[in-house]
């Protein structure tokens, strides 16, 4: 566990953590008349200490330093612990209940799962922590979609041989209750394709994918500057070019093209990393998975006892439907998930907000604060320095 | 108007209306502490008349026999007046407010559309009914489209032609608060395709296409039988093999294929209907359209009035978010509408619920009415005789 002093050496972090622990902002309570939601503002307090927010001082577990373990298996360790210290993180602010964790096994025997899931709690509304470790054969089609995509892939991988592959991720969305606090979402996976029943001889090649973005129904310029900088920081202390780039690819994925909005505020994004060595990849995967908790979880410390009234209750589920909209139309992960057969369903679509709400032509005021928002998400800007 | 008497002379509508005014179905109130919600149970009351419910003995409005019009401008007369009797018989049932009616225009002159919606009534949580006259150029990719799907179309229309469209039609999705009375979709169009700048020649070829479904969260057997029995009786009057090929092409389309469900309990569905003349054809989609008056409204008014709890409240919006799941994954049309630039998005997803929820691994209880409605979604069934 970490203090927030601890935390505070990592740059920024300490002004924000100042606000976090100083003045609230009643942002949205204009009439006196309105009502309060949300019981939770008088028994919630934020903690004085949120676990696991800072990675660089913690002592690292063995799987860091293990060498003579394969980096899949270093991988898997990686994405486990990674859940329970997400978990950890999160049940630290939540008093009704800790998160459901379910085992599940594939059929064929070529993999497992761990879904981790907390509903209707008062400061989460809906928030899963998903790990799957699975294996498997590259079909023609997978394969074909991997070499196009990327002119590297095509080529170390023949279009002609057989392959196979192992992958382990871990994947998370988080939706408070409270509309002030930010939905978030991350996801870590390596990758590794191996000449067909050959795994012996090592991957062919392996790489890293992933992201973490934030989507708040209303903005708060210092919540998305800590989170972007947080990200940053993991990033820089690896290689320069990563954050600029993941940032802007991370604007460009997450977008309702239909809407001309971005889902939320932005974060990273990046597939197919395969540019420095397996090592230096893997610490980087650590760090820029660790650093989520740092970048998120006090963000809804703060945020969650903050008072709200049924408008902005309305706005946050009005902004779920369009979050909800991204993920069925657009994420490639859950459109390849429900395509495959015999997916699991209920973890590819533990994503999806508990409520969500479409109101025809909803059109905020000029110039309040949900029109602050839509400017933001119809537009991409620089939040770390 | 008709009266309920003159509604009665259509088959099964007697003994299904003679259920509606009587007993009532207290279906889900199992334990009597349960919290009934909606104060409309006792404000609310069915009319002993519903309007536009007798297609067959009101007179016929004066395009059905006007053979001076072009079929384009008797099909843009029929829908808006269909969209008129719909919205008409639909205001019959709510008490407390009337449909919201918003005219639009394409920005480049060529077509416009009037979308109807209502949102948050007592009885009626969202319904639109939407009607579009636009016409076109056919891109190479629409006309590749239609050439692939139909070979009919293929022989017709030329690969390497330059061709003109113009389309009438319109769509209706009702989504009733009480979670006892269903959600329906019904939507008809006429599509007529032109050699690119010589609409006086005629049309090279035209087709219509639509269909109705009915969506149920609890599942009330005499509800479905009347829905189809009033469907197919509308469809036999033209071609008896129309009922029962429509009813298998629309337990194909309307699959939520990633949960093994059908959406709700079907329907008829059909496309690239041009095997009559287009005054034939003209008259089964007059017939067709307005038998879905007859078909869905009468549900409503029985359902509309039955006590409900949290529970069967909590159902209908999981039930929901499936149909968003629908809608927004595999529609043709919404994803069609999503990928056209300069679409109008409000009028595409009227169609989706105002409240929807997802809850990780919801599952009813055995011999509970959730898990029967579970059941007849997990397979197809014969509805009418």
């Amino acid at each position: 566990m970490s203090c927030i002093g601890a935390a505070t050496a990592a740059g920024a972090v300490g002004l924000y953590l100042g606000l976090q622990m100083g003045k609230r902002e009643p942002i949205g309570l204009t009439k006196p008349a309105d009502l309060v939601l949300g019981s939770e503002v008088d028994l919630l307090k934020a903690p004085v200490v949120i676990p696991n927010t800072d990675y660089e001082n913690d002592p690292k577990p063995s799987y860091y330093t293990d060498t003579k373990a394969s980096m899949h298996e270093r991988m898997e360790s990686f994405v486990l612990d990674l859940q329970n210290r997400l978990v950890t993180a999160l049940e630290s602010l939540e008093p009704s209940k800790k998160f459901y964790r379910d085992r599940w096994e594939r059929e064929d025997g070529k993999g497992y799962g761990i879904s981790c899931v907390m509903q209707d709690g008062q400061v989460f509304e809906k928030a899963g922590v998903n790990v799957s470790v699975i294996e498997g054969t590259l079909t023609p089609g997978q394969l074909k979609s991997m070499r196009d995509r990327n002119p590297q892939t095509a080529k170390k991988l023949d279009a002609d041989e057989a392959y196979d592959f192992r992958v382990a991720g871990v994947s998370v969305v988080v939706h408070p209750r409270n509309p002030y606090a930010p939905t978030a979402h991350k996801n870590y996976r390596r990758f590794e394709v191996y000449k067909r029943n050959d795994k012996d001889a090592g991957p062919v090649m392996a790489w890293f994918g992933g992201g973490a973005d934030l989507t708040p129904a209303y903005l708060f310029e210092d919540d998305v500057k800590y989170f972007h900088q947080t990200l940053k920081h993991a990033c820089d202390a690896h290689d320069p070019t990563y954050y600029p780039r993941f940032k802007a690819w991370c604007d460009t994925y997450f977008r309702n093209i239909h809407r001309g909005e971005t889902r939320g505020v932005g974060g990273i994004f990046f597939d197919d990393l395969e540019d420095k060595s397996p090592e230096e990849l893997f610490r980087f995967a650590y760090d820029s998975g660790n650093s989520f908790i740092r970048a998120y979880v006090p963000i809804v410390a703060k945020r969650m006892t903050m008072p709200y009234t049924l408008r902005e209750r309305n706005w946050q589920l009005i902004r779920r439907g369009h979050y909800a909209e991204f993920n069925l139309v657009y994420d490639r992960g859950t459109k390849f998930g429900l395509m495959t057969p015999g997916a699991r369903i209920e973890s590819i679509l533990m994503s999806l907000p508990l409520t969500a709400r479409w109101e025809y032509m909803n059109k905020p005021n000029a110039a309040s604060p949900e029109e602050k928002l839509l400017e933001i998400v119809r537009t991409t800007k620089e939040w770390a320095e």
